[in-house]
Protein backbone atom coordinates (compact mmCIF):
# COMPACT_ATOMS: atom_id res chain seq x y z
CA UNK A 1 0.00 0.00 0.00
CA UNK A 2 1.28 3.39 -0.54
CA UNK A 3 2.35 5.48 1.86
CA UNK A 4 0.07 9.07 3.09
CA UNK A 5 1.06 11.94 1.26
CA UNK A 6 1.77 15.50 2.94
CA UNK A 7 0.29 18.42 0.93
CA UNK A 8 2.91 21.85 0.08
CA UNK A 9 1.33 23.80 3.02
CA UNK A 10 1.69 20.83 5.01
CA UNK A 11 5.09 20.08 3.77
CA UNK A 12 6.45 23.34 4.66
CA UNK A 13 4.85 23.95 8.70
CA UNK A 14 6.50 20.31 9.25
CA UNK A 15 9.97 21.62 7.75
CA UNK A 16 8.99 25.03 10.16
CA UNK A 17 8.18 22.95 12.86
CA UNK A 18 11.51 20.27 12.66
CA UNK A 19 13.11 23.44 12.71
CA UNK A 20 11.79 25.53 15.79
CA UNK A 21 10.35 23.21 18.27
CA UNK A 22 12.41 19.77 16.54
CA UNK A 23 15.72 21.78 17.43
CA UNK A 24 17.06 20.57 13.77
CA UNK A 25 19.20 23.32 11.78
CA UNK A 26 19.18 23.69 8.25
CA UNK A 27 22.56 22.39 7.92
CA UNK A 28 21.87 19.22 9.32
CA UNK A 29 18.69 18.50 7.66
CA UNK A 30 19.84 19.25 4.39
CA UNK A 31 22.79 17.32 4.95
CA UNK A 32 20.68 14.19 6.02
CA UNK A 33 18.47 15.09 2.66
CA UNK A 34 21.51 15.01 0.22
CA UNK A 35 22.71 11.79 2.00
CA UNK A 36 19.76 10.40 1.11
CA UNK A 37 19.58 11.48 -2.53
CA UNK A 38 22.85 10.05 -2.84
CA UNK A 39 22.18 6.57 -1.78
CA UNK A 40 18.68 6.17 -3.44
CA UNK A 41 21.44 7.35 -6.77
CA UNK A 42 23.38 4.33 -5.57
CA UNK A 43 20.42 1.87 -5.26
CA UNK A 44 19.42 3.40 -9.17
CA UNK A 45 23.16 3.30 -10.63
CA UNK A 46 25.87 1.78 -8.84
CA UNK A 47 28.95 3.25 -9.97
CA UNK A 48 30.63 0.59 -11.67
CA UNK A 49 27.40 0.84 -14.48
CA UNK A 50 28.51 4.24 -14.90
CA UNK A 51 29.80 6.97 -12.87
CA UNK A 52 28.98 10.50 -14.69
CA UNK A 53 26.30 12.17 -12.88
CA UNK A 54 25.09 15.65 -13.59
CA UNK A 55 23.26 17.31 -10.92
CA UNK A 56 20.82 20.25 -11.87
CA UNK A 57 20.65 22.33 -8.38
CA UNK A 58 17.62 24.86 -8.34
CA UNK A 59 18.50 28.19 -6.40
CA UNK A 60 16.46 26.99 -3.14
CA UNK A 61 16.77 23.82 -0.61
CA UNK A 62 15.95 21.61 -2.95
CA UNK A 63 19.03 22.66 -4.94
CA UNK A 64 21.34 22.78 -1.30
CA UNK A 65 20.32 19.12 -1.02
CA UNK A 66 20.99 18.48 -4.72
CA UNK A 67 24.58 19.77 -3.64
CA UNK A 68 25.04 17.86 -0.54
CA UNK A 69 24.34 14.68 -2.72
CA UNK A 70 26.91 15.45 -5.28
CA UNK A 71 29.44 15.74 -2.62
CA UNK A 72 28.68 12.06 -0.91
CA UNK A 73 28.64 10.83 -4.63
CA UNK A 74 31.84 12.25 -5.33
CA UNK A 75 33.28 10.80 -2.10
CA UNK A 76 31.37 7.42 -3.06
CA UNK A 77 33.73 7.49 -6.23
CA UNK A 78 31.45 9.33 -8.58
CA UNK A 79 32.18 11.78 -11.08
CA UNK A 80 29.68 14.40 -10.29
CA UNK A 81 28.81 17.60 -12.89
CA UNK A 82 26.92 20.61 -11.28
CA UNK A 83 24.83 22.81 -13.00
CA UNK A 84 23.88 25.64 -10.74
CA UNK A 85 23.23 28.65 -12.98
CA UNK A 86 21.09 30.79 -10.17
CA UNK A 87 23.20 31.17 -6.93
CA UNK A 88 21.72 33.22 -4.15
CA UNK A 89 23.80 35.38 -1.58
CA UNK A 90 22.96 32.40 1.25
CA UNK A 91 25.61 31.66 2.95
CA UNK A 92 24.49 27.72 3.37
CA UNK A 93 24.44 27.38 -0.56
CA UNK A 94 27.60 29.09 -0.76
CA UNK A 95 29.27 26.70 2.14
CA UNK A 96 28.12 23.85 -0.03
CA UNK A 97 29.35 25.02 -3.47
CA UNK A 98 32.96 25.28 -1.83
CA UNK A 99 33.21 22.13 -0.49
CA UNK A 100 32.41 20.85 -3.96
CA UNK A 101 35.19 23.21 -5.24
CA UNK A 102 37.19 21.87 -2.37
CA UNK A 103 37.18 18.67 -4.20
CA UNK A 104 37.49 20.21 -7.63
CA UNK A 105 33.86 18.74 -8.21
CA UNK A 106 32.96 20.49 -12.01
CA UNK A 107 30.58 23.00 -12.39
CA UNK A 108 28.94 23.24 -15.99
CA UNK A 109 27.60 26.19 -17.15
CA UNK A 110 26.20 24.56 -20.45
CA UNK A 111 23.58 21.81 -19.36
CA UNK A 112 22.51 20.84 -22.74
CA UNK A 113 26.10 19.75 -23.95
CA UNK A 114 26.51 18.18 -20.50
CA UNK A 115 23.94 16.04 -20.72
CA UNK A 116 25.82 13.88 -23.60
CA UNK A 117 28.41 12.94 -21.42
CA UNK A 118 26.24 11.69 -18.41
CA UNK A 119 24.83 8.57 -17.17
CA UNK A 120 22.38 9.39 -14.79
CA UNK A 121 20.86 13.00 -13.93
CA UNK A 122 19.58 14.21 -10.73
CA UNK A 123 16.90 16.69 -10.66
CA UNK A 124 17.31 19.25 -7.67
CA UNK A 125 16.06 22.51 -9.10
CA UNK A 126 12.64 22.73 -7.34
CA UNK A 127 10.88 21.15 -4.45
CA UNK A 128 8.10 21.29 -2.27
CA UNK A 129 7.80 25.09 -2.26
CA UNK A 130 7.32 25.60 -6.17
CA UNK A 131 4.20 27.04 -7.48
CA UNK A 132 3.39 29.31 -10.31
CA UNK A 133 5.96 29.50 -13.53
CA UNK A 134 9.93 28.08 -14.40
CA UNK A 135 11.67 30.95 -15.07
CA UNK A 136 14.28 31.24 -17.19
CA UNK A 137 17.13 29.21 -17.57
CA UNK A 138 15.12 26.40 -16.55
CA UNK A 139 12.28 25.68 -19.40
CA UNK A 140 14.90 24.48 -21.66
CA UNK A 141 16.39 22.43 -18.88
CA UNK A 142 12.86 20.96 -18.14
CA UNK A 143 12.09 19.75 -21.50
CA UNK A 144 15.88 18.44 -22.15
CA UNK A 145 14.72 16.16 -18.81
CA UNK A 146 11.16 15.18 -20.31
CA UNK A 147 12.94 14.24 -23.89
CA UNK A 148 16.67 12.61 -22.87
CA UNK A 149 17.25 9.00 -22.90
CA UNK A 150 19.61 9.47 -20.07
CA UNK A 151 17.24 8.53 -16.70
CA UNK A 152 16.50 11.05 -14.34
CA UNK A 153 16.31 10.71 -10.43
CA UNK A 154 14.45 14.12 -9.53
CA UNK A 155 14.04 15.20 -5.87
CA UNK A 156 10.97 15.67 -3.80
CA UNK A 157 9.13 16.76 -7.15
CA UNK A 158 9.65 16.42 -10.68
CA UNK A 159 10.87 20.29 -11.44
CA UNK A 160 7.78 21.97 -12.45
CA UNK A 161 5.10 20.04 -11.49
CA UNK A 162 2.48 21.50 -8.88
CA UNK A 163 2.83 19.86 -5.53
CA UNK A 164 -0.74 18.60 -5.44
CA UNK A 165 -1.75 18.19 -9.22
CA UNK A 166 0.67 16.82 -10.69
CA UNK A 167 2.14 17.84 -14.23
CA UNK A 168 1.45 20.70 -15.35
CA UNK A 169 -1.50 21.66 -18.29
CA UNK A 170 1.27 22.91 -20.56
CA UNK A 171 5.08 23.52 -20.99
CA UNK A 172 8.33 21.53 -21.21
CA UNK A 173 7.07 19.64 -18.12
CA UNK A 174 3.91 18.65 -19.52
CA UNK A 175 5.74 15.68 -20.65
CA UNK A 176 8.18 15.26 -18.62
CA UNK A 177 7.77 11.91 -15.97
CA UNK A 178 11.33 10.77 -14.73
CA UNK A 179 12.65 7.31 -13.96
CA UNK A 180 13.04 7.89 -10.34
CA UNK A 181 11.61 10.21 -7.55
CA UNK A 182 12.88 10.28 -3.93
CA UNK A 183 10.72 12.24 -1.50
CA UNK A 184 11.86 13.87 1.29
CA UNK A 185 10.32 12.94 4.55
CA UNK A 186 7.18 12.06 3.01
CA UNK A 187 5.54 11.45 -0.55
CA UNK A 188 3.90 14.40 -1.95
CA UNK A 189 0.36 14.24 -3.62
CA UNK A 190 1.88 14.78 -7.36
CA UNK A 191 2.94 10.92 -6.72
CA UNK A 192 -0.34 10.10 -8.33
CA UNK A 193 0.77 11.11 -11.37
CA UNK A 194 4.56 9.70 -11.57
CA UNK A 195 5.16 6.38 -12.99
CA UNK A 196 8.67 5.55 -12.09
CA UNK A 197 10.73 3.64 -8.82
CA UNK A 198 9.87 5.84 -5.57
CA UNK A 199 12.42 6.25 -2.93
CA UNK A 200 11.62 7.97 0.77
CA UNK A 201 14.21 9.41 2.45
CA UNK A 202 15.03 11.91 5.33
CA UNK A 203 15.39 9.13 8.46
CA UNK A 204 14.52 11.40 10.78
CA UNK A 205 10.80 12.09 12.19
CA UNK A 206 9.90 10.86 15.23
CA UNK A 207 6.52 8.77 15.65
CA UNK A 208 4.85 12.50 17.31
CA UNK A 209 5.01 14.05 14.20
CA UNK A 210 4.29 11.45 12.10
CA UNK A 211 0.93 11.29 13.72
CA UNK A 212 0.29 14.76 14.25
CA UNK A 213 0.84 15.33 10.28
CA UNK A 214 -0.84 11.71 9.96
CA UNK A 215 1.86 10.11 7.65
CA UNK A 216 4.10 6.64 7.75
CA UNK A 217 7.27 6.21 8.75
CA UNK A 218 8.58 4.20 5.94
CA UNK A 219 10.23 0.73 6.67
CA UNK A 220 13.74 1.78 6.53
CA UNK A 221 16.08 -1.23 6.54
CA UNK A 222 19.24 -1.67 7.93
CA UNK A 223 21.58 1.88 8.61
CA UNK A 224 19.90 3.07 5.24
CA UNK A 225 18.76 6.54 4.43
CA UNK A 226 16.47 5.58 1.93
CA UNK A 227 13.70 2.65 1.32
CA UNK A 228 12.11 1.98 -1.94
CA UNK A 229 8.24 1.98 -1.70
CA UNK A 230 5.35 1.58 -3.98
CA UNK A 231 3.56 4.20 -6.03
CA UNK A 232 0.25 3.64 -5.29
CA UNK B 1 49.49 -1.32 6.29
CA UNK B 2 48.08 0.88 9.17
CA UNK B 3 46.91 4.12 8.33
CA UNK B 4 48.94 7.32 8.91
CA UNK B 5 47.46 9.38 12.67
CA UNK B 6 46.71 12.66 13.12
CA UNK B 7 48.46 14.14 16.23
CA UNK B 8 45.86 16.21 18.95
CA UNK B 9 47.50 20.12 17.65
CA UNK B 10 46.60 18.52 14.03
CA UNK B 11 43.80 17.33 14.49
CA UNK B 12 42.52 20.91 16.01
CA UNK B 13 44.36 22.33 13.26
CA UNK B 14 42.57 20.36 10.74
CA UNK B 15 39.11 20.64 12.70
CA UNK B 16 39.45 24.28 12.59
CA UNK B 17 40.54 24.14 8.65
CA UNK B 18 37.21 22.12 7.77
CA UNK B 19 35.09 25.17 9.65
CA UNK B 20 36.96 27.81 8.26
CA UNK B 21 38.68 27.35 4.71
CA UNK B 22 36.66 23.90 4.40
CA UNK B 23 33.21 25.64 4.81
CA UNK B 24 32.01 23.15 7.03
CA UNK B 25 29.92 23.93 9.93
CA UNK B 26 29.68 22.39 13.00
CA UNK B 27 26.68 20.86 13.04
CA UNK B 28 27.63 19.24 9.40
CA UNK B 29 30.38 18.01 10.60
CA UNK B 30 29.12 16.75 13.94
CA UNK B 31 26.16 14.75 11.88
CA UNK B 32 28.60 13.15 9.65
CA UNK B 33 30.61 12.19 12.63
CA UNK B 34 27.94 10.86 14.86
CA UNK B 35 26.39 8.82 11.60
CA UNK B 36 29.85 7.08 11.41
CA UNK B 37 29.95 6.05 14.72
CA UNK B 38 26.20 4.68 14.65
CA UNK B 39 27.45 2.53 11.37
CA UNK B 40 30.16 1.43 13.28
CA UNK B 41 27.97 0.25 16.28
CA UNK B 42 26.21 -1.47 13.31
CA UNK B 43 28.97 -3.55 12.24
CA UNK B 44 29.59 -4.33 15.52
CA UNK B 45 26.31 -5.36 17.42
CA UNK B 46 23.44 -5.43 14.62
CA UNK B 47 20.09 -5.31 16.51
CA UNK B 48 18.90 -8.68 16.03
CA UNK B 49 21.94 -9.53 18.41
CA UNK B 50 20.72 -7.27 21.30
CA UNK B 51 19.96 -3.47 21.41
CA UNK B 52 20.33 -1.90 24.55
CA UNK B 53 22.89 0.44 23.80
CA UNK B 54 24.10 2.89 26.74
CA UNK B 55 26.04 5.96 25.75
CA UNK B 56 28.30 7.96 27.44
CA UNK B 57 28.35 11.37 26.64
CA UNK B 58 30.95 13.85 27.42
CA UNK B 59 30.75 17.87 27.86
CA UNK B 60 32.55 18.55 24.64
CA UNK B 61 31.98 17.64 20.96
CA UNK B 62 33.41 14.26 21.56
CA UNK B 63 29.50 14.17 23.34
CA UNK B 64 28.10 15.74 20.62
CA UNK B 65 28.55 12.86 18.23
CA UNK B 66 27.63 10.44 20.79
CA UNK B 67 24.42 12.38 20.50
CA UNK B 68 24.40 12.83 17.15
CA UNK B 69 25.15 8.51 17.04
CA UNK B 70 22.14 7.66 20.07
CA UNK B 71 19.48 9.43 17.28
CA UNK B 72 20.29 7.06 14.38
CA UNK B 73 20.85 4.00 16.70
CA UNK B 74 17.69 4.81 17.87
CA UNK B 75 16.05 5.14 13.83
CA UNK B 76 17.51 1.92 12.79
CA UNK B 77 15.62 0.18 15.68
CA UNK B 78 17.99 0.40 18.57
CA UNK B 79 17.57 1.12 22.30
CA UNK B 80 20.01 3.99 23.39
CA UNK B 81 19.96 4.92 26.64
CA UNK B 82 21.99 8.22 27.33
CA UNK B 83 24.31 9.16 30.12
CA UNK B 84 24.86 13.09 30.26
CA UNK B 85 25.99 14.25 33.31
CA UNK B 86 27.49 17.74 32.52
CA UNK B 87 25.59 19.69 30.39
CA UNK B 88 27.31 23.06 29.07
CA UNK B 89 24.56 25.75 28.18
CA UNK B 90 25.91 25.25 23.89
CA UNK B 91 23.26 25.53 21.72
CA UNK B 92 24.08 22.98 19.66
CA UNK B 93 24.49 20.04 22.20
CA UNK B 94 20.81 21.56 23.55
CA UNK B 95 19.59 21.12 20.07
CA UNK B 96 20.81 17.61 20.29
CA UNK B 97 19.14 16.30 23.07
CA UNK B 98 15.92 18.00 22.30
CA UNK B 99 15.95 15.90 19.46
CA UNK B 100 16.54 12.29 21.17
CA UNK B 101 13.87 13.78 24.02
CA UNK B 102 11.63 14.27 21.31
CA UNK B 103 12.35 10.33 20.24
CA UNK B 104 11.36 9.40 24.07
CA UNK B 105 14.75 8.28 24.70
CA UNK B 106 15.83 7.99 28.35
CA UNK B 107 18.31 9.86 29.75
CA UNK B 108 19.84 8.24 32.57
CA UNK B 109 21.80 9.57 35.77
CA UNK B 110 22.67 6.42 37.27
CA UNK B 111 25.90 4.81 34.77
CA UNK B 112 26.36 2.04 37.32
CA UNK B 113 23.04 0.57 37.66
CA UNK B 114 22.41 1.39 33.71
CA UNK B 115 24.70 -0.78 32.81
CA UNK B 116 22.95 -4.02 34.04
CA UNK B 117 20.36 -3.52 31.44
CA UNK B 118 23.01 -2.82 27.97
CA UNK B 119 24.28 -4.66 25.16
CA UNK B 120 27.05 -2.53 24.16
CA UNK B 121 28.34 0.60 25.53
CA UNK B 122 29.74 3.72 23.30
CA UNK B 123 32.27 5.69 25.07
CA UNK B 124 31.49 9.65 23.36
CA UNK B 125 33.18 11.41 26.82
CA UNK B 126 36.34 12.80 25.72
CA UNK B 127 38.10 12.85 22.32
CA UNK B 128 40.97 14.28 20.67
CA UNK B 129 41.25 18.05 22.74
CA UNK B 130 40.98 16.01 26.00
CA UNK B 131 44.29 16.10 28.59
CA UNK B 132 45.23 16.43 31.71
CA UNK B 133 42.82 15.12 34.52
CA UNK B 134 39.67 12.97 34.56
CA UNK B 135 36.94 15.18 36.33
CA UNK B 136 34.01 14.54 38.53
CA UNK B 137 31.69 12.42 37.63
CA UNK B 138 33.76 10.95 35.20
CA UNK B 139 36.32 8.72 36.98
CA UNK B 140 34.26 6.29 38.19
CA UNK B 141 32.73 5.68 35.01
CA UNK B 142 36.00 4.93 33.40
CA UNK B 143 36.66 2.81 35.98
CA UNK B 144 33.68 0.60 35.00
CA UNK B 145 34.64 0.93 31.05
CA UNK B 146 37.55 -0.86 32.24
CA UNK B 147 36.37 -3.54 33.79
CA UNK B 148 32.84 -4.33 32.67
CA UNK B 149 32.77 -7.33 30.30
CA UNK B 150 30.02 -5.66 28.25
CA UNK B 151 31.39 -4.38 24.92
CA UNK B 152 32.49 -1.20 24.68
CA UNK B 153 33.14 1.31 21.75
CA UNK B 154 34.86 4.59 21.85
CA UNK B 155 34.74 7.22 19.89
CA UNK B 156 38.26 8.85 18.26
CA UNK B 157 39.86 8.03 21.98
CA UNK B 158 39.26 5.58 25.12
CA UNK B 159 38.42 8.19 26.89
CA UNK B 160 41.31 9.30 29.56
CA UNK B 161 43.74 7.99 27.10
CA UNK B 162 46.39 11.02 26.43
CA UNK B 163 45.91 11.71 22.23
CA UNK B 164 49.73 11.53 21.64
CA UNK B 165 51.21 8.47 24.72
CA UNK B 166 48.24 6.15 25.21
CA UNK B 167 46.92 4.96 28.24
CA UNK B 168 47.96 6.88 31.60
CA UNK B 169 50.19 5.72 33.97
CA UNK B 170 48.01 5.49 36.90
CA UNK B 171 44.22 6.23 37.25
CA UNK B 172 40.84 4.34 36.34
CA UNK B 173 42.18 4.33 31.94
CA UNK B 174 45.42 2.53 33.25
CA UNK B 175 43.49 -0.69 32.35
CA UNK B 176 40.95 0.31 29.97
CA UNK B 177 41.36 -0.69 26.69
CA UNK B 178 37.98 -1.38 24.97
CA UNK B 179 36.41 -3.79 22.73
CA UNK B 180 36.36 -1.26 19.48
CA UNK B 181 37.27 1.95 18.83
CA UNK B 182 36.06 4.48 15.70
CA UNK B 183 38.89 7.29 14.68
CA UNK B 184 37.11 9.88 13.42
CA UNK B 185 39.23 11.47 10.01
CA UNK B 186 42.14 9.63 11.33
CA UNK B 187 43.66 7.61 13.99
CA UNK B 188 45.12 9.18 16.48
CA UNK B 189 48.95 8.15 18.04
CA UNK B 190 47.36 6.44 20.68
CA UNK B 191 46.07 3.46 18.45
CA UNK B 192 49.52 1.90 18.77
CA UNK B 193 47.91 0.82 22.59
CA UNK B 194 44.91 -0.32 21.43
CA UNK B 195 44.10 -3.52 20.89
CA UNK B 196 40.28 -4.28 19.44
CA UNK B 197 38.56 -3.94 16.37
CA UNK B 198 39.30 -0.19 14.68
CA UNK B 199 37.43 1.33 12.58
CA UNK B 200 37.42 5.01 10.43
CA UNK B 201 34.45 7.20 10.10
CA UNK B 202 33.97 10.92 8.81
CA UNK B 203 34.20 10.17 5.08
CA UNK B 204 34.86 14.27 4.10
CA UNK B 205 38.03 14.65 3.71
CA UNK B 206 39.70 16.23 0.41
CA UNK B 207 42.81 14.86 -1.25
CA UNK B 208 44.10 17.99 -0.49
CA UNK B 209 43.65 18.09 2.90
CA UNK B 210 44.72 14.20 2.75
CA UNK B 211 48.13 15.42 1.45
CA UNK B 212 48.55 18.65 3.35
CA UNK B 213 48.32 16.76 6.88
CA UNK B 214 50.14 13.46 5.98
CA UNK B 215 47.09 11.63 6.01
CA UNK B 216 45.61 8.67 4.04
CA UNK B 217 41.70 8.37 2.64
CA UNK B 218 41.07 5.24 4.06
CA UNK B 219 39.25 2.50 1.76
CA UNK B 220 35.71 3.28 2.38
CA UNK B 221 33.15 0.76 0.24
CA UNK B 222 29.46 1.96 -1.49
CA UNK B 223 27.39 4.09 0.69
CA UNK B 224 29.43 3.20 3.75
CA UNK B 225 30.78 6.48 6.50
CA UNK B 226 33.24 3.52 8.34
CA UNK B 227 35.40 1.25 7.47
CA UNK B 228 37.35 -0.91 9.26
CA UNK B 229 40.98 -1.09 9.42
CA UNK B 230 44.41 -2.83 10.47
CA UNK B 231 45.43 -1.06 13.55
CA UNK B 232 49.31 -1.89 13.38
Amino acid sequence: MALRTLGAKAAAALDQELMSSGAFSLDQLMELAGLSVSQALFKLQPPSRGNRILIAVGPGNNGGDGLVAARHLWHYGYKPTVYYPKRPKNELYQRLTTQLQDLNVPFTSDFHSSLSQTDYIIDSIFGFSFSGEVREPFPSVISALATTKIPVLAVDAPSSWNIETGPPDQGPGKEYNPDALISLTAPKPLVKWFEGKHFVGGRFLTKDMAEKYQLDVPPYEGIDQVVEVPVR
